[in-house]
C-alpha cells in the first residue's frame, strides 16, 4: 500500500529529473559506446580538461571510487588519456583525446537536447523564472 | 583553461543539486551504516514497500544492476528482507524489516532536512513558484 507521505519536495523533483536525465543520456550515448555513468565526466572535461582526478571528483561531487572507475572506462574507450605532471610525477592530469574532441559537438548537443525536453512545457518567462530560482539555490552559502 | 560553454541550463542545476544531495545524505546516513547509494531505495521503500525489485528499479529510473547491488547491501545490513510471492514463487517482493521501520522517522527526517537546506535561500512565494514549475516539468508528457 502506498503511504501518503509528503515527499513532493524540491529535492525529490531534482532527484527524479536527474535520474530521468540519466536514462535519456544512456539512450543517446549508446551509439558512442558510452554509458550515462561516464557521460557526466566527459561533459565536465569538455568544459575544462587538463585537471587532476581529484579536482574532477570534487567539482562533480562524486566520490573518488566512482570517479576512478568511470575514468578507467573512458580511458579504455579512448576518450581520455592520463598525462604526468612534470612538476609532480606522482600526479596525473586527465586530457581529452582526439577521438573525444572530434565528437565534442555531437556529444554535447545531447545536453542541449535534454534541456529542451525539460523546458518544453514551460513558457519563456517560466523558464527564466526557474533558472533564476535554481541559480539562487545554487549560489546560497550552505550549498557552496 | 575553462571554456565558456553555455551549460548553465536547467539539467545542469538538477544534476548539481542531486549530487550535492548525495554528499549530504552520505554524511547524515553514516551513523546508520548506510551509503547514499542505498538511501534512495530505502526512501522509496518507506513510501511503498512490498514491491518487486523490477518495480522498484522502474519507479526510481535506476538500472537493474545498480538496483540489485544496492538491495543486496540493504539486505545484508538488515534493512530489508525478500519474501516469495505465493502466486509466483520465482518472484520476490522487497519488504522493510523491523530495524528499518524503527528507524523510519529518523531516516526520513534527513529528506526534510535536505529540503530545508535547498529552500533556505528562497522566500515562501519563491518556493511555491519553484515547486509549481518543477511539477509542471515532471507532469509534462515527454517525461512520463
Amino acid at each position: 500500500m502506498e503511504k501518503d507521505i509528503d515527499y513532493e519536495n524540491i529535492g525529490r523533483y531534482f532527484s527524479q529529473m536527474y535520474r530521468k536525465g540519466r536514462v535519456f543520456y544512456a539512450q543517446e550515448l549508446k551509439k558512442f559506446g558510452l554509458g550515462s555513468g561516464q557521460s557526466i565526466f566527459l561533459f565536465q572535461l569538455y568544459k575544462k580538461d587538463g585537471v587532476t582526478q581529484e579536482e574532477l571528483a570534487n567539482t562533480l561531487y562524486i566520490d573518488k571510487g566512482t570517479t576512478a572507475r568511470s575514468l578507467k572506462t573512458l580511458e579504455e574507450q579512448g576518450f581520455i588519456k592520463k598525462e604526468h605532471i612534470i612538476s609532480d610525477k606522482r600526479l596525473n592530469i586527465i586530457c581529452l583525446t582526439e577521438k573525444a574532441l572530434i565528437l565534442e559537438e555531437e556529444i554535447t548537443s545531447i545536453l542541449k537536447k535534454w534541456d529542451t525536453i525539460l523546458s518544453n512545457s514551460l513558457s519563456c518567462e517560466e523558464k527564466s523564472t526557474l533558472l533564476k530560482l535554481l541559480k539562487k539555490i545554487s549560489d546560497s552559502n550552505e550549498l557552496k
